[in-house]
């Protein structure tokens, strides 16, 4: 294993793939998929995307991202919308980087969300659009907003279900005073209908703290297919 | 003057303009004003842009944007750019609406910047672009930050002064962690310049309040330009 590491640190100097100065060591283990990524990239011409391989390691953030780090308008361009349309968020974050792991970057953000008032949180849900609602028709929706509702189903409603959705989700604004947020990609249309129409019915003070565990779970999935589609070699 | 506030009234509700619940009552001036634009307004075929007439009126808010501040959507979508790519402040004050004064709404934004701790702070001026840098030049600043920089004339930048702009940027940005953030409507390239260069040599504590104040400033001088395009009858 000693020998499959020195290799591959070879080759990561081979490759011009420097490491951040303050990245953790890398284990044996990382660094035998390191050597085994990097072999694998090198002969699929792909080098520039082989620091990505320390996510394989259990959830260690790709070299790229720490190093992007190092500029905040590299680091925003890549993560200004974990949070949706909240790239304040993220830019807070930045002053805690590097992160050894991306569960150590998740936590975080949850962290920052948790420690603003509650308008700041409410605040951040309302950044959210509606489900199903005008920007999915208009295709105004960002990218990754976009794609979360078109998976869960919802460009593709019976229209019984679209007029439900509608006025449910303007009935939900009214009483609280900001979208109806849920994770659309842990969710498929009928559980998002059924869960928008029980927590309609929770206390605003109930119901603050839930919306916001949505938007930590959207951000977690947010952030791993970012670093995701970085490991696609 | 009792009268003319009567006209204004009555002239109001002629032509369909409700004012807002919450909105404090017209005092006799206020309605004098209202009745003068509405009646210019009438004259001018431009009924619809009428209710803004209260701001004539020592910067209260016009009722339209009080009446937006009932859908958050619609309140982001006119005020969502008042801190540079920040809507979540925007959205985080709606819950203080309405807003009796525009000073009322400034102040309520002010308190949610202060509010935040150091890295929030940190993080709206990494939301911000460098000044006379590479969005400028590609055309992918915000319509709000391209205008302010072009009337600065950091569009129209002496090659010796771009090349100094951007040293004394990248070396700002190195040392604080956030790019260099000025009020550029209240200041000319020469003024930027300067006190870009004697920042610089401040100490980190001293010189975060002071780029939030400039935050401040930019936020007070958008949100009166929004208000004020709505007066121009």
């Amino acid at each position: 294993m000693l020998q499959f590491a020195l290799l591959a640190k070879s080759l990561l100097q081979l490759s011009s793939i420097r490491l951040h100065a303050n990245h953790p060591s890398l284990s044996c283990f990382d660094a035998a998929l390191c050597s085994w990524i990097v072999l694998h990239s090198l002969h699929h011409s792909y080098v520039r995307k082989a620091p990505a391989v320390c996510l394989a390691s259990g959830g260690r953030l790709p070299p790229r991202c720490l190093w992007s780090g190092r500029c905040p308008g590299d680091f925003l361009e890549i993560f200004g919308n974990v949070v949706e349309k909240c790239p304040l968020i993220t830019a807070a974050v930045w002053s805690a980087r590097p992160f050894a792991t991306l569960a150590d970057m998740e936590a975080r953000i949850a962290e920052f969300i948790d420690s603003l008032p509650a308008a700041g949180k409410a605040g951040i849900l309302r950044c959210h659009p509606d489900l199903a609602g005008r920007d999915l028709q208009s295709g105004t929706l960002t990218a990754e907003s976009e794609q979360e509702q078109v998976v869960a189903g919802l460009r593709s409603l019976e229209p019984a279900d679209a007029t439900r959705l509608r006025r449910l989700n303007l009935q939900y604004k009214e009483r609280f005073g900001y979208p109806f947020v849920i994770c659309a990609g842990l969710n498929d249309r009928a559980a998002i209908l059924r869960q928008l129409a029980e927590r309609f019915a929770n206390e605003p003070q109930r119901e603050l703290p839930l919306a916001i565990e949505e938007v930590k779970k959207i951000c977690c999935l947010r952030l791993r297919r970012i670093v995701a589609s970085d490991i696609k070699l």
